[in-house]
């Protein structure tokens, strides 16, 4: 595919380095011009000096929208409109009413609109999956998941902390991710309770400290810890079924070595199964791998566009939460 | 010191295996009184028929209740009444309206009331408290704690599923140690949100899994998962502070060897302290000793007691939050 | 079975914690008058002045031989002669000429004769061998074998570091097991090679360190560690075979959980099995019903037995190298 | 610098990886010219037909040795002699005798010969070895050491399995970085006693197992096992010090996080310090710098040489030893 990126951030590198030999970058814009230079350079691509050029290139077939959440929704309504498939980097937008119209944009123009969700395409996770959707160990009964890593030194001047840029702290930038997880391998997700808070000198609004209370439609309820005081990169998914309970730890790289632990229910002696994941993460490749046989399919990707908005439907409703100190029920469709 | 007792199931045996050298079994009842006499002949104490006779016997100084929760505040109150110390299971009571009795009878006495919570003197815990009370590792920013089992075959004909014995399920039973050890080493505890639930086939009313969300006076949040479907034996205590993560794992026996794990806050590479602490549970020893301790010091344990009292506070405040949805403050005293 | 006892330190209380119900002892004698005494009363059995009484005694169907390697020959033989059981602690003899004397007693008396061997009997081992006698992994083409714990303070002082009660160091002593375990699981064993050293305080001629290769009859090696510099106890056996790697790790108690990891011969992901056996220490218990079923099939225990002699002649060959530099055959029979 | 390399296979994708922003490839050769096309065209160096080309041109400063061992004694010497530096993997040659004359060209050319074993750089042995040698363990009583691989399809038609190529199997390829560490760390080697077989499918003379005692200068003994039937990737490095063990377990990637443990002695509880070292392999970029330090010092690299000539010594005297049976000893130099 002819490929056009707005952003030049890590998202953006990342990307370029998950495409498949058939792909092309053809534009790429960002607010730091430098940056999109270097990367259009290496790539050979072209440097273009505002987004909507890369939307509206006759020589993109799909975009990359890599820029801060804010932008979004702009960006890929602009894509989608110009005939344009859409990878969008998580969160899908600031805000629900956004991701919803982001949404629409992709049903009207008949385009894929797909959220990056890569922790799901992560290997433990895709087995995790398989084992939780043939039933083999009876239903979810309860969940715990943290994500979370240790605040790095100038965090406080990155996008991440600019209001401007974006529209929740940890919870919406990573936490997302557990959500997103929980809500389409346990969920969905019918109502949250949580609590957020500042313990580093963040801006106010933007927590980085999020424990949330997760119900399950089937019953079940998911405990969510997000974070910035971890101190050190940490993933952990465990889900509790009637006959086991499986769990994901690490990630690779920093999260250390990914593995799959499946402790089933005995009498004794325990048994407890690893499945190790090691080496690089593959999960990059595999989502963009994704994205293209979506394409392929020429198909607007219900499911994939629905998880963004839900991701930030859920998202919305623990803020609610927090403030008001009861369960938030998540509403039908957001 | 000379001991009544008052039951003769597992923690009377488990108490009495930890009695010092000069300590005396004078007087033992129990519905079941074939164990209660079994248990006299094996220790040279006297079987009696009723649990009145213990308590107000002359040869009897402190009396411990190791009988279904729904009695003890009438025993722990005629003892305290007829003069003996009392060392009383936990919890306390049935309800903190009890617990709350049970109290102001010790200090209207002069005598020692003492909630067993043994999981203070595990070592591994007790090493936390010690390194929490320091200061060394800066305020506690939030908590994570699994306290679980696998249910077994026949539980739901055991006294703990017979509502006339117990006054609530796995948390009021079993996740009270959490309650209790966050409560009293990272709390006061202030509000709480809880989700409780039945997975097996318990009695209405008994739940076998709690999920909470306590709130910490200091501001930070505990997650605490109390269940009866976890499979294997499993504990947990994990506290995240300013410089370090503190992880209590395992109490040893079926739960795995027990380990206070340190992650200290490094730029990398990650350093991480193990402290195992192998061998034989020896923490009811260590609490009979405590009570000893307490005994001598002639004066009436403002803590211990009042640990019993809160803790079911804070259950029923669970309780109750399940049933409203909303986050329930723990007023002052109770 | 009326059994009879030499010896009244931590073995004799051991093998009398492990006694069936049917079991009783009659007599029982030790250099320490006063250990013996007390263990008498305590059992309900008779304090004796000499091993020579024990094992001549009418009342004695078995005698347990738990005094110093030194004093098993003429003990055992005594009491084989007399028509008696024997169980006798490892190692068998001081020598393999006294070993071998013993069996032949053994074989003419027609009684049993068993060396406590009961690594044997742990079930993490228990479930190896039937692992590895099933062929469901393949051959055994190499293993690693690591028993050590760290000196203790007045060790020197000890039987253990007296030349007048042992023929060996850390290797007769405790590394026999492991010579043991590889011998009748893997092997059996036709050459070694060893290193013998001291760096603790030991007398002349004790080892506190061995290393060994042990020659397999079927081709593989095993590397073996037996050691008092181990600084925490801790016991490792893993094998290779041609399709997985077994691994037992711990005993429980001070030797950590016991465990058994299969790590099966994947191209990826790695896929690991661990059996855990929490809980007490059940070997002495199964190792004692063991020798009830071998005198209950009035069998001369010819495996048991040889294998008391087998170890030794291989501790011996061990030996041999260690002052030749040179691999030692192990000869046949012995 | 500017740099020539024989080789164009995964050591030298690797070392061209690892190049600093001031290196440049200048030339390269391969017996596959294509992939030194490949390798020349990517890293806008030039393609050039023989070993000889390369080392004889004006433009190369340093030349990497990175073709298979029977070829790197003509190649180095040639180099060295030509008055380039060189880096040579390991094994720095087929024998011994070939090392030497290496080492003496480089000596008497003046110029640095460094034989590559990267192993030395992972951060886990760098913490190991200033551990060590720092002294606060005390000294080191013995060591365990395991290097290993599950053999894959199609090795046998691999070079390392062409006698015309290699001089010997997994000890002289593999194991060889143990050997090197041992010796370098803990040693130095005096004296060894090996086993090395056959049990995979390899060519005669090509052992895919070894297991070696290696006797230390200091009385301790190193236990090393390198082995093509690891089935999963694994690196062991275990030191018993007189105050601790030290231990090295893991080099990241697909042989798990990169670990250092240190098991302290003490009475209990146990304390265990880890040491995780996460993220991508540093060690051939240290070592590249490694080599251009000791270029920088215009000094012919006596320890580095050494080592690479050493190493060989000890393989070959472990050969020795599997062939009669008996401990050889490290003759002085060599």
């Amino acid at each position: 595919m002819r490929i056009g990126i707005v952003g030049a951030g890590v998202q953006a590198r990342r990307r370029l380095a998950a495409f498949r030999p058939d792909d092309r970058l053809t534009a790429i814009s960002a607010l730091n011009s430098g940056d999109a230079a270097r990367l259009a350079a290496r790539y050979r691509g072209e440097a273009v000096s505002s987004w909507l050029e890369v939307v509206q290139r006759d020589d993109v077939d799909a975009v990359i929208v890599a820029s801060p959440p804010r932008s979004h929704a702009d960006i890929g309504i602009a894509a989608l409109r110009a005939g344009t498939h859409v990878l969008c980097e998580k969160p899908l937008a600031a805000t629900s009413e956004e991701a919803a119209a982001m949404t629409t944009a992709a049903a009207t123009a008949g385009r894929v609109l797909h959220c990056g969700f890569n922790h799901r395409l992560h290997p433990a996770v895709v087995r995790l999956r398989e084992f939780l959707a043939s039933g083999a160990f009876g239903p979810v009964i309860s969940a715990m998941a943290v994500y979370g890593h240790g605040i790095r030194d100038g965090y406080e001047s990155e996008w991440r902390c600019d209001p401007a840029c974006v529209s929740g702290g940890q919870l919406m930038e990573q936490g997302i991710h557990l959500v997103d997880l929980v809500d389409s391998m346990l969920g969905p997700v019918d109502r949250v309770v949580a609590h957020v808070g500042r313990s580093c000198t963040l801006p106010a609004g933007l927590e980085d400290e999020a424990h949330l209370m997760l119900g399950l439609s089937g019953g079940g309820v998911a405990m969510v810890r997000s974070s910035l005081t971890q101190w050190r990169n940490r993933f952990l998914l465990e889900v509790t079924c009637r006959k086991a309970i499986l769990r994901v730890e690490g990630l690779g790289g920093s999260y250390g070595d990914e593995t799959l632990i499946i402790e089933r229910r005995t009498d004794g002696p325990f048994t407890t199964e690893l499945l190790e994941f090691r080496g690089d993460d593959q999960s990059w490749r595999r989502e963009w791998q994704q994205f293209h046989d979506l394409v392929a399919a020429s198909a607007h990707s219900a499911t994939a566009d629905d998880a963004g908005l839900r991701s930030i439907v859920i998202v919305e409703a623990a803020y609610r939460s927090a403030s008001s100190g009861q369960w938030v029920k998540i509403t039908d469709g957001q």
